[in-house]
């Protein structure tokens, strides 16, 4: 166990979290922030393998959602979540609940007006299966595939709710036709690059339940100006100045 | 009637159009580069809705392809096709064909390398239909969807043949769903905006039939550096100093 809390910014918000299963990236501020700018109705939003909590805490510091739920699988990072909610004081807008995405309660079905949802990226495998440790659950599709958490997410909104997902841009397609299949049509996407002139190695997709089809892309995000430095979009996004 | 002869570049080719029809656009031009410089066999190429041959002409300067056939179902269309290979002198390359994308001979089956594609990029409707001249029908999908143009790719090619096609961001989940629909996995993705911080206006895809899911994403491509000149990008697709 290598637990430690860090000051993450936003207006003071602290985060436990574990070095040794699963520290939130850049992917997860990045998704809180694209969410945030887009969505029209936000009374309540739900976050999906939030792991410690980190973009159910970045929003109710962007948004005036009133209520966000995370749903998390492991334990042990549910319990942090848990405690997140305690060292910051957010009873009142933060819960958690321990379940997989395939087993959500169906109380839950068309409650949320949002849902954020930054998966595993990497497909799981047998070999992966037979090891899998919180950091390998965290990052693979072991206990719940891409298709398992755009499925929970539709079902989760109401008609006209939006979804928005952070992935890799190898699995573009997938996300797209998998999205449509369980009514959650593109509508807005952004590709995000380390840099300018590099292969983009982030997407984030805004999807419509129900929405028509016609899709805006967003110019590119960059995220450092060399290779140390922010840009200046990255920058706003973290709020700092 | 307001033909013209231009000489457009890429090694002295000329092309007869009308400017009352449908003249190219830099569309053509960014596919026929897209496409020459990631195919990998490239004996037998088709191009559908191939206009009065832009895309042949150029495919024929840009790759070694022995044989490129176009398809255009506009007669006017394909009457300046069969005179500029005659201008050009390409008897032995080039051969176009007068038939709408949905009504090729099975003949041609499974007989392509690759397959260029330039679709007509607004939506179909009951009142353009009406009024359907050449102009709208090279620019409406009227006489042959968005689909017509995939499902008649995915059959003229070889089982691993590649497909590129040049068509509207905003269509692009349809484009990657109908694709993988007829078993054309995108592989390849490149945005195109008028300049650095647009939104992007054109999307170039690269599907190979029967491949993997798996997408790459280029960097976007930028036409203007201002206004009014190209970027090097652009100047050195068009082969200009």
């Amino acid at each position: 166990m290598a637990e430690r809390v860090d000051n993450i910014g936003f207006g003071n918000l602290r985060l436990i979290q574990d070095t040794e299963e699963f520290c939130y990236g850049i992917d997860a501020v990045i998704l809180s922030d694209f969410a945030a700018k887009l969505m029209r109705r936000q009374d309540s939003i739900a976050d999906l393998g939030t792991g410690t909590g980190i973009i159910p805490l970045i929003l109710s510091h962007k948004t005036k959602t009133g209520r966000i739920t995370g749903f998390e699988v492991q334990e042990s990072s549910y319990e942090k979540a848990m405690r997140n909610i305690e060292i910051n004081g957010l009873h009142n807008r933060l819960e958690f609940i321990c379940t997989n995405v395939t087993e959500i309660p169906d109380r839950y079905f068309g409650c949320f007006d949002a849902v954020t949802c930054n998966p595993p990226y990497a497909k799981g495998g047998a070999a992966i299966l037979s090891a899998a440790g919180p950091k390998a659950i965290a990052r693979h599709e072991i206990l719940a595939t891409l298709e398992d958490f755009i499925k929970a997410g539709s079902l989760l909104l109401r008609d006209r709710g939006e979804f928005f997902m952070v992935h890799r841009p190898s699995r573009l397609v997938d996300i797209l036709t998998i999205g449509r299949k369980y009514r959650l049509e593109a509508k807005t996407m952004r590709l995000v690059s380390p840099r300018e002139g590099t292969q983009p190695n982030i997407v984030l997709v805004h999807f419509v339940k129900g929405g028509g089809s016609e899709l805006k892309v967003m110019p590119p995000l960059y995220v450092y100006e060399d290779d140390r430095v922010y840009t200046e979009d990255i920058q706003s996004i973290y709020e700092r100045d």
